[in-house]
Formats: C-alpha cells, sequence, structure tokens
C-alpha cells in the first residue's frame, strides 16, 4: 500500500489534477497499485481556509505520504499579503519540509507539436532531454549571505558552496536516471573558474565509476547554455548544480515551446513531490480550458520514481503520445483555427487511450 | 592623435587582423584620424619568441594605447605548456593589466544570414542585442574561494559579491550605450533569491535616473535564459554580471548561428580592446581561408566608442552588410555548394564597398 498525497492548489489547479487523478485511478486499478490517495491544502487555498499557505496539517499529509502530486498555486486574489503569506510560500515550505534535494525536469519534444518549437524543426525533432537540478544547496542557500556597508560603500554578497556528500547524493540520482534513459550524462560546471564547481566534476567523476554502463561528459555552463540552442539533441541527461540547473532546465524548457506538456518531479530520500512546471493560469481557472498533460505526465514520473511501476509510467505516456496522434489539442497547443478539447476531455482520452479493456 | 595597439595573435589572428587593418588605414586615411599603429606580440606568438605569453613590452604597449586590437590567441603548438604558460594566460593578462571592466557582445542577425541561426526566421530577423557584461568582478573574482575539508568531508566554496561602485560603473557603460541605440536597457539579476543581486537591482535602478531618456527593465536570469529563445527581438541591451553575462552572452550569440561574424568590446577607464568573439581556428591558419568581417566589425566598434567616430563606425558597418548584400562570402558562412572568397579578397571587398571615392 502507498500513501499519495495530493494538493490542488489555486488557478486551474484543481482542473488539472482532477484530470490527472482519473488516470491515476485508471492504472491504480488495472494495476492493482493499493493506492490510498489523500487530498491537502497548500497555496491560496490553504491561505483561505486557515491563514497559512501550508498549515500544519497539511506537511504532516505531506510527510506521512510516499509522494505528493500538485497542481499549481498562486494568483492575483492573494498578492496583497505579506511576503511570508504569499501562496508561493506554501510551496517552498513544502519542498523544504519533504528536503527534495533531487529536482527531475524533462525537456521532451512532441514530435506532433514540432511547430510549437522556436527552434528549427530539423534541431529539435529528437530532442529528449532530463535536467536534473540540485535543488537544496548551491548560492540559493550557501552562508554567509547578506547586504553590508564597508567604508561607506554597499556591498552585497552570496556564498557558492557544495560539500561532497551533496553532489554525491544528486549524482547518484543522475545516473541512475540515465541507465533509464539513453545512458548518457552530460554534468554541467565552471571546473575552470569556480572551485565550488572544481569539487563537483570531482565527485561526480568519482560517482561515475559505479555506472559504467553510463557515458559521462563534462560541460562548462556557458558552453551548455550555447549547446542547447545550436544542437540540443546531443544531451540526454544533463546534470546541474541548483543556480546552473534553474537557468538551463528553463532555457531547455523553451526549445519545447509547449510549456504545458512538461511535467516534473522532485525526489527526497523516500519522499517525492510531482508538478507540472506551468503556473496556476488564473486567467483561464474554472474554465474547462486548460491543459492537464503536464500533470498527467507528471503521474508518468510518479509511477517510474516513487511507485516502481516504470511499465504503467510508459503507458502512461504512450496514451498521451496516442491522443495528440489523435489530433486531440488543449487550446494552449491547439494550432490557429484548429479544434480544441476541454480539461475533462483530454484527461478522458488519455484514460481511454490507455486502453485498459484490452 | 591616438595610439593603437595591434595584436595579432597566433592561428588565423594574423590574417584576420591584416584584412581589419587595411579597412582602418582606409578610414584613417579618409577621416582623418591620425592614427599611430604599432603592433605587439601575445600568446603563442610571444611565446615562441619569448617564453612569454605577455612580454612586458606588450603590456607596456597595450597600456600606452588609447584602443587596442586583438586576433585571436592559442593553438595545439602550445597544449604541452604549463598553466602559467597558456596562450590564453597572455590575453587574460593583457585584460586584467588594462582593467577592462565592461565587456560589450553584440548579437547581430545578418537578414543575409537569416537561415544560419537555430532559430525560425520571424523569430529572430529583427534580433539586435547587445550584451553588457561586467568583466572584473562577481563570484569569478570573489573572496574567499577554495577547496577545504571540512569534518572530514570536501567542500568547495566561491564569493559572489559587489560593492555599489561597480555595479554603477558597469550600468554608466549600459545605459550610455543604450542611448546610442533603442534606449532600452534590460537589466538581469536573481533579485528574489540573491542579495548580491538584489544589490544589483537597486543600483541599476538609481542610475537609471540619470538616464530618463532610456527605458529600463528588469529580469531574473533564469526567465532571460528563456526569452532569449522565446522572443529574442525584445531586447535592446541587456546588462548583466559577470557570471550570468559569461551565460547569457554565449547564448545570445548562437541565436545568430554565425559565430564568425561577432566582434566585442572590452572597455576600462580610457582604455579599451575589441576582437572578434570566436578563437584562432589553427586548422584553417594561413590558408586565407578564415572570416575577417568579426574582426573588421570590432573596429568599427573601436571607432564607436574609443575613437569618438561614430558615422564611421556606422559606414564600416554598412560596407559589411553591402558585401552581404553583394552575396561574397567566406567558407564558414556560405551555403553548403555556393561560391567562397578568401580573407584577403573579403577584406579588400569591404574596404571597396566604404566608397571613400565618392
Ligand atoms: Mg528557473
Ligand atoms: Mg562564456
Amino acid at each position: 500500500m502507498k500513501k499519495i498525497a495530493i494538493f490542488a492548489g489555486d488557478g486551474i489547479g484543481p482542473e488539472i489534477v482532477a484530470a490527472a487523478r482519473q488516470v491515476l485511478d485508471a492504472v491504480d486499478q488495472a494495476a492493482h497499485l493499493g493506492l490510498r490517495c489523500s487530498e491537502g491544502l497548500v497555496g491560496g487555498a490553504a491561505l483561505d481556509a486557515s491563514d497559512d499557505p501550508l498549515p500544519a496539517a497539511s506537511l504532516q499529509l505531506a510527510m506521512e505520504a510516499d509522494a505528493v502530486i500538485l497542481g499549481a498555486v498562486g494568483g492575483p486574489r492573494w498578492d496583497a499579503y505579506p511576503p511570508a503569506k504569499r501562496p508561493e510560500q506554501g510551496l517552498l515550505r513544502l519542498r523544504k519540509g519533504l528536503d527534495l534535494y533531487a529536482n527531475l525536469r524533462p525537456a521532451q519534444i512532441f514530435p506532433q507539436l514540432l511547430d510549437a518549437s522556436p527552434l528549427r524543426p530539423e534541431l529539435v525533432r529528437d530532442v529528449d532531454i532530463l535536467v536534473v537540478r540540485e535543488l537544496t544547496g548551491d548560492i540559493y542557500f550557501g552562508q554567509p549571505r547578506g547586504l553590508e556597508v564597508v567604508d561607506g560603500k554597499r556591498r552585497g554578497f552570496n556564498t557558492m558552496v557544495y560539500d561532497e556528500d551533496e553532489i554525491r547524493r544528486i549524482a547518484h540520482v543522475a545516473f541512475r536516471a540515465a541507465q533509464g534513459r539513453r545512458r548518457q550524462l552530460c554534468s554541467v560546471d565552471k571546473a575552470n573558474v569556480l572551485e565550488a564547481t572544481r569539487l563537483w566534476r570531482e565527485v561526480v567523476t568519482e560517482v561515475a565509476r559505479d555506472y559504467p554502463d553510463v557515458q559521462i561528459s563534462h560541460m562548462y555552463v556557458d558552453n551548455a547554455a550555447m549547446q542547447l540552442i545550436r544542437a540540443p539533441a546531443q544531451f540526454d541527461v544533463l546534470l546541474t548544480g541548483n543556480m546552473f540547473g534553474d537557468i538551463l532546465s528553463d532555457e531547455a524548457s523553451q526549445l519545447t515551446g509547449s510549456i504545458g506538456m512538461l511535467p516534473s518531479a522532485s525526489l527526497g530520500e523516500g519522499r517525492a513531490m510531482y508538478e507540472p512546471i506551468h503556473g496556476s493560469a488564473p486567467d483561464i481557472a474554472g474554465q474547462d480550458k486548460a491543459n492537464p498533460l503536464a500533470t498527467i505526465l507528471s503521474v508518468a514520473m510518479m509511477l517510474r520514481h516513487s511507485l516502481n511501476a516504470e511499465p504503467w509510467a510508459q503507458r502512461v505516456e504512450a496514451a498521451v503520445q496516442r491522443v495528440l496522434d489523435q489530433g486531440l489539442r488543449t487550446a494552449d497547443i491547439a494550432a490557429p483555427g484548429t479544434p480544441v478539447i476541454g480539461t475533462k476531455a483530454m484527461g478522458a482520452a488519455v484514460v481511454n487511450a490507455l486502453n485498459l479493456k484490452d
């Protein structure tokens, strides 16, 4: 028995999560996973109910779960709240509370949506990248940090820092992910200039010895930013620190041109959270217009990484490909002037495309 | 009278610099600039002559000059030299000796070369970006830094640090550059997370008050990495710190698809160096195959930023456009199967296209 905590969140969150839930329930029944799903509040929804974007009960629910599914949080309704009470704080505290140190962000081209990419089709046709980003260390958390006045001059400073344990655990995640893919791992650093990333390269090279079946390479971050545009199909798994990954995962996702399709996973020790990379899109909330596919693909990632159900993960991913092949499109991925379907219909189409009755 | 120091360097350096020199000499004569050009050795060429990639005489020559033109340095011949005696060290020491704190990197699309871009033509047609990157501060130089062992664990660390003076002087460079362009400046930071860049945003905002004619905006670095792909034509001047600029200037240059066309300027107080962003291409050295246009466009930047000769800068740039319009191409920018010309012929064509006899 596995416990799943579900946080729909705000905006389009409840709709996309409901569609993903249908898919998850269908797989659960067919595969006899014996899931126990519970719902909780986070973000603006939690603020409305309890004046706290992450009530204690929600954090506890997440801590006790084997995996968390999250929709999206935030919206203009809570814009006037003080920083500590913004919906996004609920999400940040949830990630921190679960100690999710590995962020997995696939940037995959769907051949059916090739025209949405800003890049020339021949360059992106075969793009299927998994960015594995360290999420709890690096300069975003390093001490000392601050603003000070020295000799009458303002000065701002932050510390980029990694120790070998932090690097080793994220490297293992990336190598294992590569083993389930095309067995190529490119580690990103700036080892020619930054000592923190020279250690990064050293430790990644050590960890690589445990994975002789994975081909390892190293690339400077500025070159990686170029290569992602010049020849993105060269990458399989891209392993990065927190800051470089912040930049490169967003750059990589942009290659697809269809951010409404991209899922993500954040993994810790025995804990994990799955969510689409897109936001809560308050402008179309409640209108049955949102694209649920990123959330459905997040469910596939959960099947892969938390539920030990790789074949079912692939089956969900194949079902998404099938609905795209059938020409089904929500508004965000439809070519101008072509027919669109709603969130619910898209969810139902994916359940259908799972072919569970076969 | 202005003194120009010329360092051809290695590989294709002497050929591209010779072509650029022809253009410079032609402008000098026509515009009565009264330039005094002297040549010096740097990089592998200097190593061969004196066992030092930047001999004292070369540094002195550069220090006494109003502007430096550099070709390119490095090549496999010097690969076995110890780190301190690599050709690249000559270039780094030259930049440091001149205290060049502002790196200007245009990323411009030449409509004649639109097909070279990895992006769809409609997205890049109007791209004309100037990245202004701070070059002497930030995490690449911040103290403390190092590798240490704490409680038996290896730990690497670096310090991102900026004081207000460093930010102010590069911001002024960027705003002045924007005044000579489309009067839009986008400053890049990660002010939501990093204190060092929160100060960056603060000081840039203060400097902006001196330039009411320039429209200022701020963008997080990860969003900038996305927007450069999604909608690059939105940018005019992009102002960045050293590390973010390292990443984003390379990403921006890749948009053009023709790196052999891109010049750069590095400015200090009363000193400046101009060089193409491409390398020394030892594989085609001495074969009259190299593209001299990036170096010629670097001469245009020198006319603009060091010689107070904006109209002549524009005239050189227009001449480059004209030779491209005439269909003249070196091998690196020629479509497969189309005729190519050599380095010398391209240089001569640009001189010709200046129409100085009119
Ligand atoms: Mg980001
Ligand atoms: Mg760079």
